[in-house]
């Protein structure tokens, strides 16, 4: 899926159920961490001009879905406040190579994969939330279903578009998909060793 | 204006334009340093929740006008590349308390007059191209008229919401306004004091 080497465990759905709070205000986190991400590129790479629209719009909408996510923690009686992070991004970058414009392909790269990891595991939310409906369990948010159901859709175009800019920074197409398939394999590595945590990033 | 202790030299509006193209893309700069200042805000404060969705609803604008000014930028025939940032906004920050939470009233007062600032520069180049259409001054470009015209309302707008902010975050309402106040008149001998520079923060 989306170039993912490895499926999340088909249960991490359902448990996901049991710390939904928990998982709803990383995923908070997660956007304004996309949001941050994309606008560091947007500094980091003044002179890749063809850069700055598309990651001064993919920032613009992680804010927006920032917002979204937010409303439904204080809908479910939550509060917007610090959570550490699970170590997924920090480990997934480490790979990343120094020298230009590899530095940048393979930033693009690990933003291209937890775009497609994040689409998975909100298919995954999505999938659960619905069963959760089906069998009428308390848990069941139809609310929260329809937002996970509108943003999985956007994190695979995201996953598209970050996967686009590696390619028009690389060049040569196959080196990058060549790139891709390897820091796709080091994603599985990094979420197989994650630690058990309610994480959008993490094992359950 | 807007609480700013110093005008502008009232020639520095007609002086820009001998220098439109790099003041614009100073511009786009500003923008987007301002976007990522609203955005490291929400980052180092995530226990005020009343920070966080103003400020990432004024990242997401700044970024809107990030991507604006760029289409200026390339419809004039120029680029979005590096460009030196000026002093002043290093050097607004300075006084800046690093006790809490002081330390995040200062931030965001420096960010209301750094808001007013660019109002009032706005205003004077809006004035300039204004003149420059009346007087059939081959430096008219009334598409760039209207972009001030319409972002130096938005400015006073930001400027507005910081102290808002400033305000909620400082409780003691007639402390926080002493202390605008002060950082205003540390403003105007920043920008007295700048150098002469084609940047939207400097002197002409």
């Amino acid at each position: 899926m989306l170039h993912l080497r490895s499926e999340s465990a088909p249960g991490w759905g359902l448990a996901a159920l049991a710390h939904l709070d928990e998982i709803l205000l990383d995923h908070a986190h997660c956007e304004k961490k996309a949001a941050s991400t994309a606008l560091g590129l947007l500094f980091r790479y003044p002179e890749h001009e063809v850069l700055a629209r598309p990651l001064s719009a993919l920032a613009r909408e992680e804010l927006e879905h920032f917002e979204r996510v937010l409303d439904h923690v204080t809908r479910r009686g939550g509060r917007f406040g610090r959570l550490p992070p699970p170590p997924y991004a920090a480990s997934l970058m480490t790979p990343v190579r120094t020298h230009e414009p590899a530095r940048a392909v393979d930033t693009l790269l690990c933003c291209a994969l937890i775009e497609a990891r994040s689409c998975e595991r909100m298919q995954r939310l999505h999938e659960a939330l619905q069963h959760a409906e089906a069998t009428h369990d308390p848990r069941a948010d139809p609310a929260l279903r329809e937002l996970y159901g509108d943003l999985l859709a956007c994190e695979a175009r995201h996953h598209g578009a970050y996967l686009e800019l590696a390619r028009v920074i690389g060049g040569d197409r196959s080196a990058v998909d060549a790139r891709l398939q390897a820091l796709a394999q080091h994603e599985a590595a990094v979420l197989a060793d994650a630690p058990v945590l309610a994480r959008m990033h993490a094992r359950l």
